[in-house]
């Protein structure tokens, strides 16, 4: 087998065999293969597309260029959830507790975070004493006790995809739902979880522009992990603004805290309501989503999923005087408007980038995240807002930062005449 | 401007502005522009083509990437011709001389082979003492005393096609009609002449299987040309068979001298006639294409093209002796029919295989031509041969490889029962 049949197959509008797609991921994880023949593959898979079957392979052969966790000896169904990114996304800090104090084991490998804000994991380390130093035996013990635990994403998990991401980047290949597809569930599924429940973003801010592309990725993924046995749905939700008010390592922390005692952000409670549902149907812990939805909300109101929590976060060297004692910012700046009128849309990605000036996230992958900085919404899609009301708060501990993200947030804010009823937030569940 | 942009914009099947065009091909001459990106671009360029205007601008690119020769000093219009590589071809040497004695200059560089066979400068250099060690200035000089004069081709002739090929030979973008135009005329017209005729072969053994391929890069390569102000033309040959007999080194300038005295092949002269009737009109040495051929066949039949064959020869540092006392091969072996019928095919590929395993090509770069070896044809297209009739002649001086190469020559003879009419070797002109 060569390399350059391969990608003169794929050139060709051929269907590769799986074999071939085992040669190439094998080979270019290797070094064998160079950059340049990957790149033409990639650009031949990008125009010429992968079918189903295709995706599959990539997708299994990406999952076992390296670890693949084995959480077998946690009883019950693990269930996963993964998001396709989404700024002031703090779902994973609650889903975890809330999932778990329903009865699924929830072993969760998170990442950190390069951009807009810290990741799962940089979240729950602005916690004084959290950490996610734990040996496997550890973290398969913790879930065993707890029914949760969260560790760091280990480097040798689908290291193809690191790679082949890598090369995607600078080469324009991206964008396409197989690749897109492949690389998500090559790690999700190298995990070990026995199933899986993804968030698929969509709007103007996120990967997925329209909802038609949003459902293509979510068939896609959902059709991946179904063929290897790990039963998957996606919910698709709407991105024109960001999830919940806070966007930043602590005050999503304390947000996560809020709605897990029942005083939440709406649209985070009622998204996770979903997710969670699903979570606990796929768990096997509710005969249908809707059951699975009753389970999550009482065990919201009884206060077992805020006791879940704390557990976890107790469990892993945080404490209760830790989360009563979240770092705050020098600096709480509110950025009022300068005109009236309905808010239309919230640009996601300009909040974040505004709450990566202010220190809540990475501009390098050197850059020291500061937990207590970032962004609290005041205002939403759908309300009314005054000239001189305040739309959103900046919380900083570098003043310099202020001017610029107060720009950043006014021109996040489309404000309209008319009223405005927001799409959505759930437009689509695919299974 | 970003080479991420210019590989997106391909992809999605945009037209690449001259700006774009000249950003890649310095960048990656230069090497700022990484591999992986280059051959990302060019699989966007395979499947989504390029149209005219984006291919000329490929094509002046390349040409500017190096050494672009000037002959103005010359006076009259330089023609050039080009062939896009057959087996045995040996019109380049009997061209020179024809065109010369016609009045038109021959300023020709030329390069050495890797495959079947040696390149021109490889079959000269089977005559004793020749040589094309020239400097530019005895370049010049030669064409402007002497009206033809042959150099090697320097390294820094378009460079970026160079580094181009390396990178498509390996990448499965190779066979794209503006890639292979872009490829040829660059260096064309880097070589500086003022008119080229091509002769693009078509066939199972070339690289433009149909006519309608041949038709599609002939109009590209032409289009090329004129849009830069180097009238070209381009004839379409049938590639069913080797052309001539000889195939190999010193066979085929003793082929040459043969054909210059009027006792060579017909179809070589044939072709000869025709493309040497293009470049006196692309001359302007005659008024038409037509007058161009009565002189070539003037000049053919009153010795002046074999005088001036003679005189380039000797002025190269040849001499009739040399001429005279070209190497032979000491072993001569026939390979005679094994069954009887008329020839329907001769593969070129396979004859030229089998002359390379003669000795008579370069297997790898650092191989060392046997310029006694080759292989004479018998019979060729048409013919009618008996069983135990000889169809070819080896040469070698490698007893070892004569079996090798016997199997190959009956393998490349296809023998049917019906009588075949041979297609014309010309099957088009383009202008």
């Amino acid at each position: 087998m060569r390399m350059y049949d391969i990608i003169k197959s794929k050139r060709d509008g051929h269907v590769l065999t799986t074999e071939e797609i085992d040669f190439f991921i094998k080979g270019y994880t290797g070094g064998e293969i160079p950059d340049y023949q990957a790149s033409a593959l990639l650009m031949a898979i990008f125009i010429n597309k992968m079918n189903k079957e295709e995706t599959v392979a990539l997708t299994q052969a990406m999952m076992h260029s390296g670890h693949v966790m084995l959480l077998d000896s946690i009883p019950g169904i693990k269930v996963d959830k993964h998001s396709t990114g989404g700024v002031g996304d703090t779902t994973t800090l609650l889903l975890g507790p809330m999932v778990a104090a329903c009865g699924v084991p929830v072993a969760k490998m998170s990442g950190r975070g390069l951009g807009h804000t810290g990741g799962t994991i940089d979240k729950l380390e602005s916690i004084k004493g959290f950490h996610v130093e734990l040996t496997t035996e550890e973290f398969i013990e913790q879930v065993k006790s707890q029914g949760i635990a969260v560790i760091g994403q280990s480097k040798n998990i689908a290291p193809a995809d690191k790679k082949l991401y890598a090369l995607r980047d600078v080469t324009a290949t991206v964008d396409n739902i197989s690749l897109i597809a492949g690389s998500i569930m090559s790690k999700k599924l190298a995990a070990g979880s026995n199933a899986i429940v993804l968030d698929v973003k969509m709007g103007s801010g996120a990967f997925m522009k329209t909802l038609e592309d949003a459902k293509e990725l979510s068939k896609a993924m959902v059709d991946i992990g179904n063929s290897m046995n790990r039963k998957t749905i996606a919910v698709i939700t709407n991105m024109d603004q960001p999830l919940g008010l806070a966007i930043g390592n602590a005050l999503e922390v304390q947000e996560a805290m809020d709605t897990l005692k029942g005083h939440g952000p709406k649209d985070l409670e009622d998204l996770c309501i979903t997710l969670g549902g699903l979570m606990v149907y796929l768990g096997k812990k509710a005969l249908s989503p809707q059951e699975g939805e009753q389970r999550i909300i009482e065990n919201l109101k009884n206060g077992n999923a805020y006791a879940k929590f704390v557990d976890f976060v107790t469990a892993q060297g945080g404490s209760i005087e830790a989360l009563e004692s979240l770092p705050t910012a020098s600096y709480i700046e509110p950025v009022n408007a300068i005109s009236e009128g309905y808010v239309m849309h919230i640009a996601s990605e300009e909040i974040g980038t505004a709450a990566m000036h202010l220190g809540a996230g990475r501009k390098t992958i050197d850059s020291v995240i500061d937990m207590a900085s970032g962004i609290v919404l005041n205002k939403k899609v759908g309300n009314f807002v005054k000239k001189g009301e305040c739309l959103a708060y900046l919380h900083t501990n570098d003043k310099s930062a202020l001017v610029e993200a107060k720009i950043s947030v006014l021109n996040a804010f489309s404000l309209v005449n008319q009223a405005v009823v927001p799409d959505p937030l759930i437009q689509a569940i695919i299974e």
